[in-house]
């Protein structure tokens, strides 16, 4: 069971009032669930039945979904289809988010290639490298330009979200880059944490780092096995 | 500043003498600090420079560094050669582990053609898949092969990690299948959370529930500079 104090978890800055992280993260997981459940033909889904399908205490469930402006009926739950739509809502899911990606790399090119992330309304309208072979091509129907030419097209075109997949050394350049070009949220696939003004919000998405805790662990996993 | 109170962290079962988990978290981003500084011909480093660079309390920087078995000397402060070897001992980064990669569609083929987890020891030997036109092809030179094959195969080459790049509906299938095998440690990189027994370690690596946090986080900068 996933357990934890609400009250407990710091905020700052300009989301001082917003929904704690860790709820955050677990509306994503609800709305999976539920779309599964409405597939499957169901049109009320309790805070019981979630907690159970995910392993998060009922509680929990109950508080996360009130932070969508849900509010299920007591006895009978929530119908399926309005909470989808809240939680999408609330996540911002519904509106085409368009982003820039600087660093058309071998983690780059994957991402570009991986449609994954359409169904959540993000769309990758160009690619920007420093690489003379890679500048003029395109990745998945998606065009390669200069670095150069990032600032001026972010501001022209509006670009919000920023994903960055370049070498660590380079991260923190390309990110103030684009915050200087109006990106107002990061999301940072360097092996590098960078550092970003308060109205900014940026998510460190490391996999080398989550590989190593998983290599850590299996390390501890054999040596027990071994004693 | 990063703060906690490294008490309150819930740990569980087999693991439970071990670091917490936030605290393991940070070794790597140590671990690239360090080899950045090494690189720039540093011989010393302090927990305060460790502490400022990246954002850390500096209590907890001593707190996480001694989990490694690495003590500092008062007032000069740790070698950084001897630091970085124990904490890649200790993320057990040295050793080569193999691992299998069940899915072999857009997300699974992207992070076979990327090799940023060399450097960790991470070796995918083989992929599997149930499209027959993907089964007996190569991505970056790596095998695709039939879904059937995976059980025997993971048997007899001892393979101890599994990576799941399969769609929600398919991924505790193929972790149970793994598990079945002898698969110690799985990285899900499915849309679907996996239940395990309390021997076998997950990171559940869900790209598109970070996104949605971004989108949501977006969604709320942008109203409030609309105020």
């Amino acid at each position: 069971m996933e357990q934890e104090n609400i009250m407990d978890i710091p905020e700052n800055g300009l989301l001082s009032k917003s929904i704690p992280e860790p709820s955050l993260r677990r509306l994503p997981k609800y709305l999976n669930l539920l779309i599964r459940l409405k597939n499957q033909g169901r049109e009320i889904v309790s805070c019981t039945h979630i907690s159970k399908a995910l392993q998060v205490d009922p509680t929990l469930v109950r508080k996360d979904l009130s932070f969508t402006g849900m509010k299920g009926k007591p006895k009978t739950g929530f119908p399926i289809t309005g909470l989808i739509n809240s939680i999408e809502v609330f996540l911002n899911l519904k509106n085409i988010k368009e982003a820039f990606m600087v660093g058309a790399g071998n983690l780059g090119s994957a991402l570009l290639r991986y449609d994954g992330f359409a169904r959540y309304g993000l769309r990758i309208v160009a690619a920007f490298d420093n690489n003379p072979d890679k500048i003029g091509g395109e990745i998945n129907g998606i065009k390669v330009l200069g670095v150069d030419k990032l600032q001026n097209l972010a501001r022209r075109m509006h670009i919000h979200i920023g994903i960055i997949t370049v070498p660590a050394l380079a991260a923190q350049e390309m990110a103030d880059m684009m915050i200087e070009s109006g990106i107002k949220a990061i999301w940072n696939f360097s092996s590098m944490e960078i550092s970003v003004p308060d109205h900014i919000f940026v998510i460190n998405e490391n996999l080398a780092n989550s590989f190593a805790v998983l290599s850590h662990k299996l390390g501890q996993i054999q040596s027990a096995q071994n004693e």
